[in-house]
């Protein structure tokens, strides 16, 4: 199973939490990579069998990244995990050396507020993941990362600051997901319990050009057979501006009647309709404040 | 007017082209600020009359912070302006000194293919604007900036490679927007045409929750009003994962009898509605490959 690294890194976290779910007794071992596109990379070419990247966060939103992917290769999605994150600040020096903050461009995002104003004149460094940042802040005392309480121990850190994202709610939810090719067979990870309740099912729409009305309709194949629509998501086109694609995620199992039913409807009407799976719900989606 | 600084930034590039589209004969002078919060607490304050900040780009998508600080703060949108966008990598050292490149995450995120391909063990700094970025890269001969041609020769960089975006077609859309407070009057270099064809109208809606078929219903007003939407972008509530904010753009003037009929129904029906302003569509905006 490919995640991203290096250890302690939150898609660990989520990566674990699923495998601790599933009726499997085979043994998963863990890959880790330094970036979300080497993951997926290493799932489309089958160098793993299957991954875990993040997709959506509850302050910063969606991962630009993972959705571009999953619409340019064959993917499906396999499962979700929501994991609760708790930014902490990280490094072997006091808060008064501190003069580099490195972490992932969406922690980074999650603590804007935090960064500027505690460290508004801080050089700021991308990394491809929170805990390489982590590992990053182990050389020089005047770096701290922005990272996991768990990526502290593993690295030799201090927590100079603990739960410093600017709204203390916060979400991810990560995709388990595996390469789409001729002839697959069901990965020896992957266990779909057999009943098909408590199921979403996530697509990728393309609605024809010129056409007002066109995203109204296709809703509507969702709402007049009272299929719960969780998630609706505009990306660019890339192709001009003003021109989008839609990822959707409904309630309910690609094998239901209605839903067949209403996916039918819509592939007849639009410019293109990607199917990503069916897989169970996470229940920690629930969690409220 | 307020804008991202300092100079040779794509915002003070959309600012000029505004001013020079408005009838007015007051001379504008631009203030450069650090980055996007900086420009709209700014114009909240109401240190300058009106700023200009991106808001969506044809390969990122949406300007997360810019729609949250529309959100939480009453402002008005009064125009909006389609800018080309080229990236280029500008040093005062050659290709093989560099070790770190620095600008804005929208634009990294916007060439992340051309760093990984050609620059894949550089370092990565983020900064407040790509403009911002050339200023700091005429330090070193091992920094090169993502930044637009004009800056090249602004901070005494060459453009090592130009047009490095990962997509050909690249714009960016900025608004122009002001504060908006009580017994306030229109400021003296926004001029509306008097005519309302070609406007467009930016709201943000918060459904209700656990209604089912409320987004199917909104757009439902302005579908069976033949009120084209050319924008529907969600942003998370930052309440809980899975519950959204939806920022709505739509052809039409808040002035024209079936958007007001269009309104007061929807209103009725939301957890809240948020008008953000009415204003001339940018022509740009229809550029096409």
């Amino acid at each position: 199973m490919g995640v991203l690294g290096p250890k302690g890194s939150y898609s660990e976290k989520a990566a674990k939490q699923w495998i601790s779910e599933q009726d499997t007794k085979n043994e998963v071992s863990l890959e880790y990579y330094d970036d979300i596109p080497d993951t997926i990379s290493a799932i489309v070419d089958r160098t793993v069998d299957i991954g875990v990247v993040p997709i959506e966060n509850s302050i910063e939103g969606s991962v630009g990244i993972t959705l571009d992917m999953l619409l340019e290769n064959d993917l499906n999605i396999i499962g979700e995990i929501v994991v609760p994150i708790e930014h902490c600040l990280l490094s072997k020096g006091a808060i008064s050396d501190i003069r580099v903050i490195l972490s992932h461009p969406q922690a980074l995002a999650q603590c804007r507020q935090f960064i500027k104003t505690h460290f508004g004149n801080a050089e700021i460094r991308t990394t491809g993941s929170t805990s390489h940042a982590a590992k990053l802040a182990n050389e020089f005392e005047e770096m701290a990362a922005i990272a996991s309480r768990e990526s502290a121990q593993m690295y030799g850190l201090d927590i100079l600051i603990p739960n410093i994202q600017d709204r203390k709610e916060n979400h991810t939810r990560f995709i388990v997901i595996e390469a789409h090719y001729e002839g697959m067979e069901k990965t020896a990870v992957a266990t779909t319990s057999p009943q098909k309740d408590n199921f979403k099912t996530s697509i990728i729409v393309y609605l024809k050009k010129d056409r007002p009305g066109a995203l109204y309709e296709l809703i509507g194949e969702f709402a007049k057979r009272e299929i719960n629509m969780t998630r609706i998501e505009s990306r660019p086109s890339k192709r001009e501006l003003g021109d989008y694609i839609f990822y959707i995620d409904f309630a309910g199992h690609i094998d239901d009647a209605n839903i067949k039913d209403a996916l039918d409807n819509i592939t007849s009407n639009v410019g293109m309709l990607k199917m990503l799976g069916s897989y169970p719900i996470c229940n920690s989606n629930i969690i409220r404040q």
